[in-house]
């Protein structure tokens, strides 16, 4: 094969791989989506409702619609990236009969009933759908380690693989359901907020004695490192019901808890959260359950 | 050297590595402290204030003392294991006269400001002290991988070293000031009781919508794996005071955790944890601060 032969097959093999797609919404987020499809070549449709934001994807390459329909119409799959399950509900209807046929990719946030009645409006109007749930930041889109939680039909989601890893080279799809990659992303989210919190609780005590808080994450680090080791125990513990533990039993957290609760009074720290904590335990103590292990909380949380 | 020279040359050196020591608590910690003491071959008198607890170690091969002089007499080393700084003071207190020349090693749970005032006691009965903030459960009690937060004399802890590892392989002297280890001890705990509640209630979600939890960490575990990472960008931002964020910032997060918390209300599920996230997040963002990274919320935590 020659150089012009090779070239010519190239060009093929582009323009064969090459897609019509739509991005609604032009948010920090949306902007970036656009700006990896643009990338990667796809024929880029935006539209975004205050519409001086669709400057930058246009002076990328990207065609500008001027109506919602307009722009579903020239996308086979339509992302949709806005603020909140109103505004996706909006987008939706504006577009009407122009659903019908395309795929929409929902990568707004929101819960998981509105993921579903979402769905369910795509899908009246004649859609596919799949629900994104995006767990990087801006720059992270297109990143080969960001991670995107799917749900929807495992052939429209393998279908439009090449576009959905454009966004993340660590997507999954995770349910048929499209409310569950919401509450995987709350998951993450929820447990981030309680490590968060747990270490600037913990920050706001060692820098009240002077502790400086690299050394800290340094010499605790073998320590830090197996909390999450915890979690699949734990897990399993819920998921059957069993809480009985031999050792590190809610009798041995209580007086523990106590401590941090005593220490963060005796500075002048925030003790919501130790309190809180405490109070837990205290219940679980009373309730007779002194000799099972910390899963048996789940119960304060499932039945507050 | 043949062998009756060999095994001489051995029982010499046993000989000479054997120390005496004392362990005055015999609760489920205090007892597999004993027992790694008297594991490792050192002469071991123990102590217990119920004596009937003490019969585990002196069938294995302990001497039992009769009172709290006669265990800190025949101990150059004094480990003490109790619940509770109160019950480390009466001993201190019983002591006495018998603690000059002593080291105590206190392994008592308690607050900073109970380490300090339990080594001033030491200190004031002429023992050398030592705080230990053990971190394992029972069972770990002298593993490869158990960590033990020493603070004290570098001098004193490099001394007794040998003995002081027969507790767990990876023990740190963290600071000469004997509270210390105290707060890195409750500052691990904070940040796992953050981590398990932000689980168990993201747990209680996910369980309620029927999703199997080993599934969730299985498919969420590059996701939770980079959770540990974020912390020392966090510590950094705290330590200087920079909270200035490009992306991430607190006004990306305020509708990521109302979002949760509508979940949670519309699953029935406890809300309190996200609702006292989101009171911090609104505070911040009142405040002026909805640019700022996560780390601008150890302000509410050091001034409640």
């Amino acid at each position: 094969m020659d150089a012009a032969a090779a070239a010519e097959r190239e060009n093929e093999m582009t323009v064969e791989n090459t897609r019509d797609v739509a991005v609604l919404g032009l948010g920090e987020m949306g902007a970036a989506i656009a700006g990896a499809l643009l990338a990667a070549g796809h024929r880029t449709t935006v539209w975004n409702r205050t519409p001086e934001k669709a400057e930058e994807a246009v002076a990328g390459g990207a065609r500008r619609a001027a109506t919602v329909p307009d722009a579903v119409a020239a996308g086979e799959v339509v992302f949709i990236s806005v603020k909140g399950a109103a505004a996706v509900r909006k987008i939706l209807e504006e577009a009407g009969g122009a659903l019908a046929g395309r795929t929409v990719v929902n990568l707004t946030d929101g819960t998981s009933a509105e993921a579903r009645e979402t769905a369910r409006l795509a899908a009246g109007s004649g859609a596919e759908y799949l629900h994104g749930q995006i767990m990087t930041i801006v720059p992270g889109i297109g990143h080969p380690e960001a991670v995107v939680f799917f749900g929807g039909e495992q052939a429209v989601y393998d279908r439009h693989r090449p576009l959905l890893d454009l966004l993340g080279g660590k997507g999954t799809l995770v349910a048929a359901d499209p409310g569950v990659p919401v509450l995987y992303g709350m998951s993450v989210h929820g447990i981030m907020w309680g490590l968060l919190n747990g270490f600037l609780h913990a920050a706001a005590l060692l820098t009240d004695e002077g502790v400086e808080l690299k050394r800290f994450l340094d010499q605790a680090a073998p320590s830090l490192a197996a909390l999450m080791s915890f979690l699949p125990s734990i897990a399993d513990e819920v998921e059957h019901s069993r809480h009985a533990a031999e050792y590190g039993a809610l009798r041995h957290h209580h007086p523990s808890v106590d401590d941090l609760l005593r220490e963060s009074r005796d500075r002048g720290v925030d003790d919501r959260l130790p309190a809180h904590t405490l109070s837990l335990v205290a219940r679980a103590l009373a309730d007779g359950h002194a000799d099972d292990s910390y899963s048996r909380l789940v119960d304060a949380f499932r039945t507050p």
